[in-house]
Parts: C-alpha cells; structure tokens; sequence
C-alpha cells in the first residue's frame, strides 16, 4: 500500500529565487514550464551545503547521473539525482552570476543568482552568511571541448521539462531563474521556473 | 637594462604544505624535483582567494591557458599562468583531499592538503578562517572523457617539470604536496615540491 503523499509547488518568477525546507526522502521537481531556462539549485543544512567539487569527487562525473549523490563539503550525500525528464544537459563548471559579473558585462544593476540566493534563504528563514556555493546549474548547457575549452550555448529545455532530486538530509533547497539575459544562456526571455516538492 | 631580481627556494616536505608572500609581479615557480607529484596551488588576499569556479567562467576553460588569469571569488585576477614546462596535465575540478576523504577510504589518521593550506597560512601569519578554497591541482591528471566521465591517473611529470605563475595581486600563495597514497594519483612514492619566487 502506498504511502499518502502531498505536492506543494512554488513559483520561481523570472529573474528571481525562492527557497523551500524539505525533509529527508521528500522530492523536490524544478520545472521548466516555458522551456529554455536555467536554474541555480542550491542545497542547504546548517552552514553544510552542497558542493560541486566534492560531489566531482564522489562520482567522478562532471555532472552526477541518475541516482547519485550530491554531496557537502563534508563529503555527507544531500541530495540525490532521481529522475532526469529534460535533454540533460546539466552544468557543475560554472560560479553563479553575481554583481561583479554584471558589472564586467557593463550592466551595474541587474539582478543576479547570488543575491537570489540570499534573499531566498532570508525569506525561508535560513541563516547563512558563507560564500555563495558553486551551484547545481540546472538546464544550463556548458559543453567541455576536447581541448578543455568551454562553449555556452542556450538552454535546450522545452516546456515542461523537469529535473527531480531527493533529500537525503533534512535541507532548504534554493532555486534561482537565472536572470542571465546578456550571455546567452537563456533561451528567448526570461521565464519562471516552478519548485514541486512531494512529501516523502 | 634588466632590474635585478631576488630569488629563493622554499622546500615543502613530502605530504606537508608552505606559504609564501608575495608581491604584484613576483613570480612563483612550482617545482617538481623527482617527478610524479601533484601539488595543491591556493592563492588569498586577505579573505579573497582563487576560485576554480569563477576563473572558468573568466577563461572559458576548464583551467587556463598560458597568459590567462586565475581570477577570484570578486572575479579580479590573481595569478597569471605565465609557463608551463611540464606535460601540461593540470586540474581544477576535484576538491582537497581532507580528513572526511581519508575516513571513506579507511584512513581515519591521515595528513590532507585541507589541513595542510590551514597549517601554511598560519605559519605564514595569514588569517583565514572561511572553507578551504577548490585548489589549482597542478601536474594532477583527471582527463575528461566525453560522456563527462573523470578518470584518476597518476601525475605523469618528469623530475624538474615545472608551473610558473606571476602575482597580479600581492598575495599569500600556499603549496601542499598533496599527501594521497591511497587513490593513484601520485606516482611512486610521496615527494617534496619547491616553491621558487622571483621578485618582480
């Protein structure tokens, strides 16, 4: 017999970020509802949260695969990969954009995955004060050349697509709409993405 | 005329870390003397350091090139890549090796280059207390296969082989001739590296 199970959704507006506090084994669905968006995934527990270069080191990808582990700089899984319903193309390589970056792009006010990030962790009550984490960039599409030069190409996501991951621990997930709207990373306009989470 | 110039070697013992200062144009030379060796490359400036993150997004590699910049978590170079006379295998994808790594492979008393950057930048007299930065691993060999797989292969540099970087910021540079003698990383048996600086 299965389990009952609630779905709550949370809207991302373009441009912006929100949070949500999950527990262990609850699933968290980042939907693309207009295609060609990416995402900055965070994952948060107490001052530990998710770090690409160690979950590098744990899987050895570049990007882990469906059912792996992202892991904190304590080498602890958090989150889990579980299901994929997107083209796959997923980037680990990339800091998120913040001021400065806009700032050497020439825009000085723009809005940015690092602020996000911290206003959405204010909003859902979650004190950190660390550096920004290299994010989960999700639908972002970062091919590795053989010569280990990096191309940036658009998001290739069609409406709909999604990426599900699973808790491992108890953690606030941040998803940010990458407001990236000078390097084309960002398909057409800036869109919404949704957070689903469905209670474990 | 050629302004004179000051050099001197520092040697970091087998498995251990060191830190020098150093001025804008100053030039650190990582070193190599028996071959085989990785070594973990940090670099600060007060609380700003290199980031891994950041300089990819700067260089659009995944590690410089000759004449490219290692830029921080401000994005504003730091260190310049200005020779390479090694095979040119060189790494910025994998975290430091530190104490949570060595417990998972059955090694709960172990040095790592994570306390290794602590003990160099205290003996340095530099304060730092944020995380330990993702490292310039240099001569360590993680080729990228295409389906985004990381293979771990034992640093292939001959004795003397070695990396020059030049400050672009007066900075505290830290080495730690990364002691993991568990996964094959390191050829043979652990070695020194020497950090030579040349004054600008």
């Amino acid at each position: 017999m299965q389990a009952s199970r609630e779905t709550s959704v949370v809207e991302v507006p373009a441009g912006t970020g929100r949070a949500v506090r999950v527990a262990a084994g609850d699933r968290v669905r980042v939907i693309d509802p207009d295609g060609g968006q990416v995402g900055d995934v965070f994952a948060f527990t107490g001052a530990e949260h998710h770090s690409a270069s160690h979950t590098r080191a744990a899987t050895s990808r570049l990007f882990p695969a469906v059912g792996e582990h992202f892991v904190t700089q304590r080498r602890r899984p958090i989150l889990t990969l579980v299901e994929d319903a997107s083209p796959g193309y997923h980037d680990m390589l990339i800091a998120a954009c913040d001021p400065e970056r806009y700032a050497a792009l020439g825009a000085s006010e723009h809005r940015s995955c690092a602020e996000n990030l911290r206003e959405a962790l204010a909003d859902a009550g979650h004190d950190y004060t660390g550096p920004t984490p290299q994010p989960i960039n999700v639908f972002m599409r970062i091919p590795v050349e053989q010569d280990g030069r990096l191309r940036w190409l658009e998001a290739a996501t069609s409406p709909g697509d999604s990426i599900t991951f699973e808790a491992v621990l108890d953690c606030v997930v941040a998803v940010s709409a990458c407001p990236q709207d000078i390097v084309g990373i960002n398909a057409g306009s800036l869109s919404p993405l949704l957070i689903e989470v469905t209670s474990s």
